[in-house]
C-alpha cells in the first residue's frame, strides 16, 4: 500500500516542473501525509492537482515578468556625463549625442615700442560642437559632428563625418571612410578637449587637419599603425580644376602602456598634392581670440606638393606627464627653390591632486581627464599645472614667414567629468623676421569648457 | 461537525483573492486536514490566517512589480538603425533623431578637343543632414531637418521644418504647414537617400523644391492626391517687393501596390508667380562634385510666372523596377515670347540578390532598400544594377540654354539597413547648344551614404 | 516530547528569513502536524528543509527581478511634448533635446501716396532652433542652443551656450558663465515662444541681447536679482582692437505670485562700453518678414559707452494679464552732445477659454501657455486675445532716427502644449521723422509655432 502510494506520488510529481528541488515542499508533505494515511487518495490527488496548477501559473507569471523586464532592459539609456547615450543589451547597437562648448577670454600685454598694439582683448566662442555617433550591427560605426563656432560658409563647420567597419578577423583592424583627421601629429590626434593647454603648440601650423578619404588602421595595446588616402576638405568646393589629394601614415610604439604609466614613441609622414591651390602656413601666438598671426608665410602659389614628417614622444608616470614633438615640412615648388619649415615643442604636466593623464591605444592619444574626487562630493576635482616651450621656423628659401618662440604656463581644473577650466599665461619670447619681427607679448587666457 | 468545518473553511477562503483556483492548494489541504480531524479548529484558523496574509502580501508585491514594469516600459527606446527613436507605449508620442551623410568622389574624362577641360576631379560632402521628428498627442506630427553641407548663408541649409495634423475622420487625410517640398515630380518625392542613382535625372532642373506653405493630402493604398499653396523658400529674405508664390498639386493611381509588385501612374502641375525675381533653369551632367552646369538658361529677368506639368510612371516586379517621367515647363514673359522647356528620363533596376525596391503610398514614392540578408551575418547585403537614359531641352524662344542627353549605369550595394555604396558611370551622349555645345564627358562617381 | 519538537521547530524556523510573518504558513502547519504527531521528526525536517530552500530561492528571484527593475527604471525617458527628455531616478542627471520652429507669413497694406510701397509681402522662417540642455552631478547645468534661421555667418546662429552651478548653500543662488542674455528688459527675458505677440514691442531696439559673460543671480518666489559682467557677442570676431564689454543688473519684486495671480515690479540697468565699435538702434514695425526698419539712428560712430535703464510692470488675474515697460538709453559721445532715446509699451491679454498666463520666478518671466483642455481630446485648446500700444523715440541731439507709434491686435490659439498659432494685426499709427516720415502701414501677420 505504501509502495503503491509512493509510486503514485512519484508519477504525479514527475509531471511537475524541474523546480522540484526547491518549491516541492508542499508536494513532499502531501506525499508523506498520504503515506502516513492522514489524507486519502482522493484528497491527495485533489490538492496535488491544485498545487500543480498553481506552479504552472507561477511559471507563466515569471515568464511574463521576465519578458517585460527583457523589453525594459533591452536598451540602456545613460545621461551620466551630460548628453545622451543609449546602448542595446549586447552592445551591438549604440547611439550617443554629445558635444563641446569652449569659451575663451583673453587679455594681451604688449611691448608697444616695437610694433604697436596688435592684439585686441576680448572673448570668443572657441568651439561649439554637437555630434551623434553610434554603432550598428556590432561591426559598423559612424560619427557626425558639426562645429557651430565657425565663421563664414556653413560647410566650414563640418568636422567628423564618417563611417567605419571593424568586423575583420584581424585583431584591431578597422577601416573608415568619410571626412576625418589625417593620421598625423600627436597633439592633433588628441582632441582639443584634452590638450594640456588651451591651444596646441605653434607647430600646429603644419597640421594635416581633416579631409575626405579612406583610412585603414590597426590599434593594439603596444603599437598602432594607420595609413590613408585623402581628397579635399569638406569646405572645398569643386570647379574646373582637379582638387588636391594626399597620403598619410603614422606608426606608434608604446612599450609601456598601463594606467598611470606610459612610454609612447611615434613617427608620421603626410604627403599632399596641392592640385594647384595655394598653400599657407601661419600661426597665432598660441591664443585664438584676436586672430592675429605672428608668423605667416603668406599665400605660396607655385607649390606642387609638400611632405611633412613628424616624430613624437610621450611619457606618463602617475601624476607626471611629458610630451614632445618635432615636425618638418618640405615644399616642392615648380619655379623656385624648395623651402623647408620646421618646429618643435616639449611640454610637461603635474597633477596637484591624485590624478593621472589617461591615454588610449585607440588612435594612440591622450584622453579626457576624469577627476578621481569630483568637486561637490567633498572632493576638489583634479588640478594640474603645466609648462611648455615651443618654437616654429617659417623662414627658408627666401620666404620671410618669421620664427617664433613661446613659453606657456598652464593651470587646469577639472571639477567633474566633462567640465574644465583653464588659465594659460603665454610669454612670446621672441619673434624673428616676418611682419611681427621683435614682437614680444604677454598673454593671459581663460577657458571654460564643457564636453558632454 | 464536518459540515460546520467546511462552512467555516468556505467562509474564510471566500475572503481570499479570486486566484483561489490555482494557489489554493494549501487552503484545500488545511480544509481536508481539518475535516479529517488531523488539526484542530484553532490550528486551522491560525495557519489559514497566515496563508491569507501571505497571499495578500504576494498580491501587493506583484502589483508593485507591475507598476515598476509599467513605468519601465512606458517609453520604448530604439537604436536599431543608428540614430535614436523613442515611442510611448501606445504610440501617441514619438521622437526620432536621425540624419544622413553622403560623401562623393568623382573622376572626369573629357574630350579636350571640343571645349577644353571643364570638370575638376574631386571629393565632396554632398549632404550632411540631421533631423528630429515626432508625433505629439497622436494626431500632430512635426519634422525639423537641416543640411550642414550647404554653402553660404546659414539659412540655406533648412530643408524640412513643418507641423502636420491627421486627426480627421476622413481616412488618409492630413494637412501640413511649414517649409517642405511642393508635391511635384516622382524623383523629387523620393528622398535622395533612396534614388536609384547618386543624382536625379537632368529634368531635376525643373524641380519645384521646397517652400513655406500649407498642403492638404490624401494618401490611400491605391491612390493619393495633394494640393498646396506656397510662399517662398526659407533662404529667401524679404524686402520691399512682394515675394513669389505658388500653387501645386499631384495625383497618383496605383492599381497594383503590393510588396514586390507595383504599377504607379501620376500627374502633377506646379504654378509659380515669380514676384519679380529672376528665374534660372540649369543642370550639371548628373554629378555634383565639380559644380559645372552643362545646360543653363542663365538668369531670365522678365518672367511673370511659369507652369510646370509632369507625368509619372513606375513599376516594380520583384527584383525588377522601372521608372519614367516627363516634365514640361512654360514661362510667361511680359516683353518677350513665351518659351517652353522639357525633358524626360527612363530608368530601370535589377537586384542581383533576392531583394525588391520598396514603395509607400504615403507620399506615393519609393522608400529605402533594406537588404534581406545583411552583410556580416553570413549575407552579402543587397546588390542592384541600374540603367538610365535622360534628356533635357532648355532651348526655346531665343533662349540658348542647351540640350543634353545622358546615359547612366549604376551599381548599388546596401550592406546593412541605412548604409549604401554606389558607383555610377555617366556618359554625356550629347550637348547641343549653350556654352557647353558638343561637350562629351565620361564621369565616374562613387558615393558612400549612411542614413540613420 | 512536544516541547522538544517545538524547540526543534523554533530553532529551524529561526534560520529562515525575516518574512516569517506572512509566508510562514507551511512552516506553521508543519510544526503543528509535528506537534500533533501526524508526521515524524524525520518527515518534519525533510519538508522544512525543502521549504527553507524554496524560500531562499524566492528571495533570490525577487532580488534579481528588483535589480533588473532598478536598472530598467534607472533613467526615465519622456517624449510628452515632442523632443526627448531623460532623467536619472534621483534627478541628479538630466538631458533634454528640444527646439522651436516659427514660420511667418505677412501681408502689408500701405498709404502709397506718402512714401511709396516699402514693405514686401512674404513668408519667413523666423526661428528654427535646436537645443540640448541638462544637469550633471545635481549642481551643474548647461545649455547649448543654435538658431538655424540666421542669415550670414555660421556663428551668428549661436544663442545660448553656457554652464551654470547652483550647489551653493544660499537659497536660490546660481552662477552661470558662457553666452546668454544680459539680465535686461522683461519682454526680452520672456522667450520669443511665449511673448504675447509674434514680435516684441518696438523698444526691443534697446535690447541688450546676448554676450559672453558671467552672471550671478538669486531667484526666490517673491523677489529676484541678477548681476553680470559681459564681453562681446558670440558672432563678434577679435582683431587688433580691444572688444566692447558691459555690465548689467536686474531686480524684481513679486508681492503676489500664485498660479493665476501676479504682481511683478522690476528695475534694470545695462551699461556697455563699445570698444570703439559703432552703435545702431533701429526697429521694424513689429513685423520681421520684410526686414525694413521704420525707425533707425543709422550707424553712430563716436559712442564711447551707453547706459540703458528700464522699469517693468506685469499683472495676472486669472484669464487677464497685463504688461508694461519703459526704457531709456543715454549715449556718451566723445565729440558730440549726448543723445537720449526712449520708448514704452503697455499690453493686455484676455483668455477666451479657462486658461491663464503662467509665470516663473526663475528669471522672473512669463512661461509657455499649456492649454487646460487640449484640442483633439474634446477640448478646443486655449484662445487668447491681446492688445498693445507701443512707442519709441530715436530722435535727439541731432540724430534723426524717427519716432514710431503702433497699435497691435492679437489672437493666439494654443491647441496642444508646444503648438501655437497667432494672428497679429498691426496699425502703424504714426512715424515722425527719419527716412520713413509719415509712413502709415497696415500689417497682417500669421505665425505657426512648434516648441518641443
Amino acid at each position: 500500500m505504501k509502495f503503491k502510494k509512493r509510486a503514485l506520488a512519484i508519477a504525479i510529481i514527475a509531471g511537475l516542473s524541474t523546480q522540484a528541488q526547491a518549491g516541492s515542499e508542499l508536494s513532499t508533505l502531501l506525499m508523506l501525509l498520504h503515506e502516513n494515511g492522514t489524507i486519502s487518495d482522493a484528497q491527495y490527488k485533489r490538492v496535488l492537482a491544485e498545487a500543480q496548477a498553481s506552479e504552472q501559473q507561477q511559471v507563466a507569471e515569471k515568464k511574463d515578468i521576465q519578458a517585460q523586464l527583457d523589453k525594459a532592459t533591452n536598451v540602456e539609456v545613460n545621461v551620466g556625463k551630460g548628453g545622451l547615450a543609449v546602448k542595446s543589451r549586447d552592445g551591438s547597437f549604440t547611439s550617443k549625442i554629445g558635444g563641446r562648448m569652449q569659451l575663451d577670454s583673453a587679455w594681451y600685454g604688449e611691448d608697444d615700442s616695437a610694433a604697436g598694439s596688435t592684439l585686441g582683448d576680448g572673448t570668443k566662442v572657441r568651439r561649439a560642437r554637437l555630434y551623434i555617433k553610434g554603432t550598428v550591427n556590432k561591426d559598423w560605426f559612424y560619427k557626425f559632428e558639426y562645429d557651430f563656432a565657425g565663421t563664414g560658409d556653413t560647410k566650414k563647420g563640418i568636422t567628423d563625418i564618417w563611417v567605419g567597419y571593424n568586423g575583420f578577423d584581424f585583431d584591431g583592424l578597422s577601416v573608415k571612410a568619410g571626412h576625418f583627421r589625417d593620421p598625423f601629429m600627436l597633439q592633433d590626434q588628441v582632441s582639443d578637449n584634452n590638450t594640456q593647454f588651451t591651444e596646441r603648440a605653434s607647430i600646429d601650423a603644419f597640421t594635416a587637419s581633416r579631409h575626405i578619404g579612406v583610412m585603414g588602421s590597426i590599434n593594439r595595446k603596444h603599437w598602432t599603425t594607420a595609413l590613408g588616402v585623402f581628397g579635399e576638405k569638406a569646405k572645398t568646393d569643386g570647379g574646373s580644376n582637379d582638387e588636391g589629394w594626399g597620403l598619410g601614415g603614422r606608426a606608434t610604439w608604446m612599450p609601456v602602456n598601463e594606467k598611470g604609466a606610459l612610454l609612447h614613441l611615434g613617427l608620421a609622414a603626410n604627403y599632399r598634392s596641392t592640385g594647384g591651390d595655394s598653400v599657407q602656413f601661419k600661426q597665432q601666438p598660441e591664443t585664438n581670440v584676436s586672430g592675429v598671426n605672428f608668423v605667416d608665410t603668406g599665400s605660396l602659389l607655385d607649390v606642387d606638393h609638400y611632405l611633412s614628417i613628424g616624430a613624437e614622444l610621450a611619457v606618463v608616470q602617475h601624476r607626471f606627464s611629458g610630451q614632445a614633438e618635432y615636425i618638418r615640412t618640405t615644399l616642392e615648388r615648380d619655379a623656385a627653390s624648395d623651402p623647408s619649415f620646421d618646429g618643435w615643442y616639449a611640454q610637461t604636466g603635474w597633477f596637484l591632486t591624485d590624478d593621472t593623464r589617461p591615454y588610449t591605444h585607440k588612435g594612440a592619444k591622450f584622453k579626457a581627464v576624469t577627476p578621481n574626487n569630483p568637486f561637490g562630493n567633498g572632493g576638489v576635482g583634479a588640478w594640474e599645472v603645466a609648462l611648455r616651450y615651443s618654437t616654429i621656423d617659417l623662414m627658408d628659401a627666401g620666404i620671410d614667414g618669421g620664427e617664433m618662440e613661446n613659453l606657456k604656463l598652464g593651470l587646469n581644473w577639472f571639477p567633474v567629468a566633462g567640465l574644465r577650466f583653464s588659465a594659460n599665461y603665454i610669454k612670446v619670447l621672441e619673434v624673428d623676421g616676418g611682419e611681427h619681427n621683435n614682437e614680444e607679448a604677454d598673454i593671459m587666457q581663460l577657458r571654460g569648457q564643457w564636453a558632454f
